[in-house]
């Protein structure tokens, strides 16, 4: 890959190629237990490279603003949330959720000056158990995408983020990766299976056939494993525009994820297990080995965060002893072996210094269609899937069949594939 | 604002032209308590962007050389401070206070090499408890500003400094902007003033109308507040070059403050609390709430200094209960909430994104007037405030008038106005 | 010194003059105790700014392999060492100690692919306690060099390293320096001596006279002390190539040292201490006061190393009491007074502000020989020192004598100095 094809995928602030794709999108910016209630305390993030606050008003809407006030500066974080304003502490200007003055005590009461001020704002939907940020264009707000975890029940659900350190295509390329569940996440002790929640592999293929079909939504693709009887295991993943997976899984629940750009080194990695049938037994999910947390960004900003417990800064909580005799890497989560993965390969990993096999063809078409999708925008050309929410109406896919094709088994499978609600 | 003047009011190092103003004058560099000892230990800061290390020789002379030693770069802070000179204990070369090598060991007893080294220095002066610095020109030498503060007897001050993780100049104008006292330093329910030390406000007006007017030290500016029966409450704050405030209040203590840049994202915070009537009674003074420390730079240096306990990363100890019930911040000192909404704005605020109002009349007065001066030492028109202490013998003033008209009610109030020490 | 040539002595990354020059050299690298067993847990270091992971296989073979997997950059320290292999826990492609992947799971077992992949890889030596690495050209590689320390006994020999926390040649430097021990390690009260380290100085000779001879395998340099009855005190240290010093002693153990750069900023500071003649007495050395721990550089990264207790975060554990009253510094240990005095110049010290004495000569004598080195290698002329391990057959020295021209001293004592092993 070329550095330049590199730099293209991974820088996110505003005016660069990839940021302003992304800006065509919602995208999960918190979850929605981070603003639990109407005039309560405003959280702090950083989306796209863009420092905001997100706090929720007297009538229950959601907004985000930039951090900094514009009067001078202050962050608006440390304001008061009050009658349907977040009021910024230095000299009690109130903005509401459109950003827009609403109130400015210390001038004069005749001066209209606040009608000409607006703090730069964007607007924030809930759905899913997540608060979702559109930053792009006013004039071109697109729909929210209809999810399949963010439409069913909310007892049928589980979200959770963390922020992790590394550069968010990295993260999602780590899910559009099915081999590596055969090994990162594998035991050395089948026994050692019994106490933990990894997956019992029916098939003792580690070098799938890989295959991908660009669609409406991103792209399918799946591994192809040998399974009994001269028969095939497809695992089908999805990839949906812009930052979405849907992880192959043969029963529920199911694992989604979003891996949201902060800035060109760090990620919010959002999580979602649920079930497209009935409740969750939340008793049987592993749990999120994560807390609440303020981060300091390395630029100094602070940010309102989860942080997981096993994390770089202790090496995942890798034992040795462990990996020589329970499992592959000797960690405790699945959770933590991929971060371990990615985010040892550096803030941004130099992809011109990689060696592709064809294991990695889902990861060569994601970009691929981000390079294309950036040209295509830079050129005029408007995504499509924005704006149509049904496109998101997709399901990841794991099953076995004597069908060897993946054009035909798509075919052929394709009510399974489709999201129900 | 231009971004070419933001730089230009922010950057502080040797050769830039506002560095080079501030190097005209004496500035205050540590507490007279921080060298109490002849011959004890030495104290390192950076002042201007330089790395200095302070000293107390034996015939009780305060001085700054540059940290590190001439000969090889070790930091003199190491040093041995003993019989008139800080001596580096790599090789034993001995500095005095205006940073001539007096002894020079590890040459040949014949060399006079010791005789043409000096290190990098600066003169110090001792004043109102405080040890001041001068670090430009020798040839321009000036003289001591004549405060009211520094003058006045020890048991009539209380002076002391922390320093602060951002820019001097949105320290400074955080001073230099009366309104913001009606709103960040308030409280919500009027009972809790009885247990804090905020101020009780005679008004109910939270817009002044803002006067400004340009003077010898550097200006007078006032907000005008409407009292009762018409009359007004002119709040008058005085700015004196480079680096002084003197508080607007009605009665004594007054409060005054000196902000010196470190580097371009650091100051150096003076908050002198004084009477010019008689003894402080110590008991009343908020206390300090900071604690001496090593405080590591962002580039990895040391520096001796104060820190305060609520500071940016916790939050300024912000309490959201309390700020929802008790006062508007949610802190609990004044000194708190001030170096929240400056530190908050980061390490320096994009000027160029402001939208100040008519409040902000002092603060754009501010930068006029330094922008002005920059131009002229860049012409070789040198300021004159320097080399007469005696213009610095005002006061800060907040009385009920009459008057309306700013300049009229300076004539009128002349008098109350000058230091009487 | 001219900016240029303190960049070319500083620098040590893939391409720079002094980096290419150490490229041609083994330096070492590791203890050999920390990679104590075959397929035990690899170790993170870096050396001339690269990224290093080294194991230690299954036949006793050590290993270096870059820290990013040739596949997508995953660390291979959290791979699993197996079979002659470190393999990456991604996607299990499996590398020999020469880089070669011997192994490619995730492929179709019809796949040649892992045949083309070899991750960067460096040989690596055993010898003296020590693991050397080779970073150079294949066809060049050299002969160890046959230091005396790193072929006697192991029980004649302690071999320990930290990493420091700035520019190897300030490091070096400090050891090629004769005189500042009459300062920087000295005690103020001689009774003091009795309960540490400190050598007692039979000479009061504060300035020696200090003669340098070029050679072979670096330089010899001598400080010419005065001693009783007109004679000489000879104290000669050896620099040899590219980043050893032996140290005057005059009794085993001697001091040796082996500075070796981890990047710019950062060394590894090996302190070898050996006796020529028999088994050491390990309860007479001072001990290390150093601890195994990871170390996060400032880019992030980690790396496996030991840290002193006494370092720069805590001012070397600096007792302004004892600086009074015991010894020189107010420090404990001559290694924290070393490190105190190198590392407080600053990362990369500038040394256009130098003022250098007839003192410095052999720190003159250093630098002039690496640019000469440096500029040699650029023209073509490879040295010759690293291809003749039996040029490093030499001793450092400490004796009496009535002879006081340098040449003939050399000559008169030229068996003394050779190495016996």
């Amino acid at each position: 890959m070329l550095r330049e094809e590199n730099e293209l995928l991974t820088h996110v602030g505003p005016g660069t190629p990839l940021g302003e794709l992304y800006r065509r999108f919602w995208v999960p910016a918190l979850l929605a237990e981070e603003l639990p209630e109407r005039d309560g305390p405003p959280v702090r993030t950083r989306i796209l490279g863009e420092d905001l606050v997100g706090f929720r008003d007297t009538g229950g809407q959601v907004g985000f603003v930039a951090r900094n006030c514009p009067h001078r500066g202050a962050s608006l974080f440390f304001g008061r949330n009050e009658e349907d304003g977040l009021r910024c502490v230095y000299h009690g200007w109130k903005f509401d959720v459109t950003g827009q003055c609403v109130d400015m005590p210390n001038e004069p009461a005749e001066s209209n000056f606040k009608t000409k001020i607006r703090a730069t704002s964007y607007p924030a939907r809930e759905r899913g158990g997540v608060i979702w940020i559109y930053m792009g264009p006013q004039e071109r707000i697109p729909e929210l995408p209809e999810l399949e975890w963010a439409r069913v029940p909310a007892d049928q659900r589980d979200v959770w983020r963390v922020t992790n350190e590394a550069n968010w295509l990295q993260m999602i390329e780590g899910d559009l990766d099915t081999c590596h569940s055969m090994f990162l996440h594998s035991a050395v002790d089948p026994s050692a299976l019994l106490l933990t929640s990894r997956r019992f592999e029916q098939t003792s293929d580690r070098a799938p056939r890989i295959s991908l079909k660009q669609t409406d939504w991103g792209f399918a693709y799946a591994g192809r494993y040998a399974a009994l009887g001269g028969r095939h295991n497809w695992r089908v993943t999805q990839w949906l525009m812009p930052c979405y997976t849907l992880i192959a899984n043969r029963a529920w629940p199911v694992v989604g994820r979003a891996v949201v750009p902060a800035d060109d080194e760090h990620c919010h990695f959002f999580t979602i297990r649920y079930s497209g049938e009935g409740p969750l037994d939340r008793d049987r999910l592993p749990n999120r080995g994560a807390e609440r947390t303020v981060y300091t960004m390395p630029d100094g900003s602070l940010i309102d965060t989860y942080r997981p417990l096993a994390n770089r800064s202790n090496d995942y909580l890798l034992d040795r002893e462990r990996q020589r005799i329970k499992n592959y890497t000797g960690m405790f989560r699945i959770f933590d072996e991929d971060r371990a993965m990615t985010e040892s390969m550096g803030p941004i990993v130099d992809r011109t210094q990689e060696h592709l096999g064809t294991s990695d063809l889902a990861v060569i078409g994601l970009r691929r269609r981000l390079l294309s999708m950036m040209k295509e925008l830079q050129q005029g050309v408007e995504p499509a899937a924005p704006h149509d929410g049904s496109v998101y109406h997709v399901r990841s896919y794991d099953t076995v069949s004597d069908e060897g094709d993946f054009e035909r088994f798509l075919e052929e499978h394709r009510s399974g594939m489709l999201a129900v609600v």
